[in-house]
């Protein structure tokens, strides 16, 4: 319900996403019943695999997370959660509020065993292929083992669902060298280092499209500020080559030729491309698709959620979150040594 | 001599700011004497005005900064900083390695009153025009009040050299509400506010090439990442438009056509065209052009160094902050009030 564009996209690429999977036993779509069988009733489906379940709330775009949670009980988003804390579902999805997803899905859910804090993992292309990010703002104040602990995770998701064999995991700092960074990023490269994973050091803004690696971990403030200002960046870029092409003649006509070329990078570069956001860390799939997300971008998504539960991520995150925390405490100076 | 050209461009560009800004009383040239002089010889210039000061060192791009600076005495980089310091010059400018610089402006000219910690501040295109951001990472573990005096110093840069009437002063977040972001933020949000200054309030990602703000305060980490991911971003797209360009005749020949069009964004996404970054808040004035600065972007950066003199940045600095000290030392209530 809380999309920029309400239940259309959702219940066609949930209509879709049933045809193309047939892994996926069932799909609830929760939210306003009218307004969802007025979108589905027209298409073919098979009834058995759908059921649409009743939530008279919405939580909008501006709506305050927590408080949306709590207050709007009966949310189609807090409805969704609830299925996947009962087991009745075991991947919720929504294109609503990102905050709200992300607050229900902690409060409902609760974390992995070994996990502190989830973070949420979006993709970016790059120059051959694509990477994964996170957190892009799950967890504001993050500590040292967090983002050792979203190497862990991420590790595991591109392992899994992007099928990478070996997946590179690089810490965003200010410099390549170990010694560039802040206190959250030098004690966190020690961690990160200290683990079983392959994680390759720092990553600085200039090389992060560059393909070195296939992970970064950040915390959610500057993930955030990433994700947001890249997508700005792109938008500005956008825009101003827009601008530029129509000021004569001579270059929209260029334009219409080039055409082709424009509409390759414009897909490259929408968002519906990378199947949205997912919060790694919470007991059960959570993922986040774009607010624009189209039929086909829900499709996707849904498509990352039936794999994430087929490929069993959330079993390995915890298994290789166990391996990383024994390797670390195994590592430590008893405290007594260490005075 | 540590900028990726060598002393060439600094020459011409220091020639080029000689004829053009009368107000320049002389210009030294200081690193490898033979070495400039190959250069300046062959040029017309007034021989009054320029002088050429021997360093027989040379910072590199990978030298470590406080390394360079305690090592390197006689690195033309040393030099510069020291003849500011000893009241020989007003301003210094390199195209050098910006973390030896920025080291050698703390340790030599220390900072102003009242300035606990510089901010290195750039200049970035906007939709409409430009904004400065600061820190861009010369200051990695930021508290809120130095956010707060890097929104003065802000403000007075772009009120004096750049000629905006009332700057309006934003705080990078994860969201534009007061209550969105970091502990760090959410204080120095508190401060900026109570501040004499024109505190527009948060901005986040998405909004900075909106026109919304002239000054963007962040801590150094984040700005450096934010500088750099939007750099490698916008390169990043410019490479991949050139390959769908070229991938067959038709896009070739409408690229040719619209020509123009993508030399209007290459100009105005080109670094030379914003002077380089400003150390602000040190006892002198402290200019970083770019690396890969042309002659055109040297002239332009020592244009902002005299301006710098000639407006009185640092002394306003001292008074901005001073009345802001002021104002927030009134607004506090005693230690024994607030138990």
């Amino acid at each position: 319900m809380g999309g920029d564009f309400g239940p259309q996209p959702v219940v066609a690429g949930a209509l879709a996403a049933l045809h193309l999977y047939p892994g996926i036993e069932k799909l609830y779509l929760v939210g306003l019943e009218k307004e969802i069988h007025a979108h589905l009733d027209g298409l073919p489906h098979d009834a058995a695999r759908v059921s649409v379940v009743h939530a008279s709330e919405v939580v909008g775009m501006h709506d305050k997370p927590v408080e949306a949670v709590r207050r709007k009980k009966d949310s189609s988003l807090s409805r969704a959660v609830d299925m996947v804390k009962k087991g009745e579902a075991d991947a919720v999805l929504s294109p609503g509020n990102t905050g709200a997803l992300v607050a229900a899905a902690q409060i409902k859910l609760r974390t992995l065993p070994g996990v502190e804090r989830p973070g949420l993992a979006t993709l970016f292309p790059s120059h051959k292929g694509r990477f994964l990010i996170l957190d892009v703002g799950a967890n504001i104040e993050a500590r040292p083992q967090h983002l050792r602990d979203y190497g862990v995770m991420g590790e595991v998701y591109t392992r899994q669902i992007l099928g990478c064999r070996n997946p590179r995991v690089g810490l965003l700092s200010i410099g390549t060298e170990e010694m560039k960074g802040n206190e959250l990023t030098l004690e966190a490269f020690r961690l990160l280092k200290a683990s079983q994973i392959n994680f390759t050091g720092n990553v600085e803004g200039h090389d992060i499209f560059a393909d070195k690696v296939d992970v970064i971990v950040t915390d959610g403030f500057s993930g955030n500020v990433l994700l947001k200002s890249c997508e700005a960046a792109s938008r500005f870029i956008a825009h101003w080559l827009k601008d530029e092409l129509s000021k004569n003649l001579l270059r929209k006509a260029g334009a219409a030729l080039a055409y082709g070329a424009f509409r390759a990078i414009k897909k490259k570069m929408n968002p519906d491309e990378y199947g949205g956001a997912i919060l790694l860390g919470v007991n059960g799939i959570c993922i986040k698709a774009h607010g624009k997300a189209s039929t086909n971008a829900i499709r996707a998504a849904i498509r990352v959620a039936a794999d994430s539960i087929e490929q069993r991520v959330n079993t390995q995150i915890i298994e290789e979150l166990r391996l990383t925390h024994e390797k670390n405490n195994a590592a430590q100076p008893a405290p007594a040594a260490s005075a």
